[in-house]
């Protein structure tokens, strides 16, 4: 009897890829077991400008293609309009929810959608892996406008 | 009986991955055939401070793994000291070395070395892809600062 292919849901902007995020798909995707499947959510350029008020580096559909590039994910969507989660759980049909360590209103979104359609999703909320300073877009984005300063 | 499995080798510092560095390298694979293999050498930290004057955003460590994540590559190694080219054809005895479209130095180094040992090994100049404006890590942190100034 095969083992039941799970399927890990997780989702974020993923604007300037580093190392942090590798870990963090691969952690998400351990959550379903050696024979899970990963989808990836990425923020539509709109949900980023209404949630960080800056437009990403990087257009949604270049940032779609390259963590659909990654080995570890099997597939990368763009999010609805307003990262309408029930949407997503609908169409994903997720066995597992990872949530990144600083997605605080995506967790509690994803914990009220599955208990009011009382679904059978795990909501799991992820580590934080990396503990250098580059973790975050902000941060790199500082770090290069200081090392450009220091050049000049 | 089985198509020989060819080896494509590129090489770059893969700092700021964009889309364009996707594109870029399954191009380079595509020219092994269907059953390639692509290897690719990630400059050194050194390397990239001498060639382009400052310290790359990320450590060699983390663009090495984050390139090796990615489902197009086989295998991503650290470059030698000095990138030396000759260490890694001897190392990786690649079919095929792919150069990137401003690899200039790149290129007449492959194609010098090639020559002098009598390998068969072809170079192949890789065509530019990506015609947006954000297909360099330079671009990009120029477009980070414009856009973190608009911003305050």
């Amino acid at each position: 009897m095969n083992a039941v292919t799970k399927t890990v849901l997780t989702s974020g902007a993923f604007d300037l890829i580093h190392y942090g995020h590798i870990r963090l798909l691969e952690e998400a995707k351990r959550l379903g077991g050696p024979d899970a499947r990963l989808v990836v959510i990425i923020a539509r350029d709109e949900t980023v400008i209404r949630l960080k008020g800056r437009r990403p580096t990087f257009p949604e559909d270049q940032r779609r293609a390259l963590i659909e590039a990654l080995e570890v994910v099997d597939e990368a969507l763009l999010g609805y309009e307003d990262l309408d989660m029930a949407t997503v759980i609908e169409k994903v049909k997720p066995d597992i929810i990872a949530v990144g360590y600083d997605q605080d209103d995506i967790e509690e979104m994803a914990r009220r959608i599955v208990e009011e359609r009382g679904l059978d999703v795990e909501v799991h909320r992820l580590e934080k892996f990396v503990k250098e300073d580059l973790d975050s877009s902000s941060k790199i984005k500082r770090k290069i406008v200081e090392d450009l300063r220091s050049n000049y």
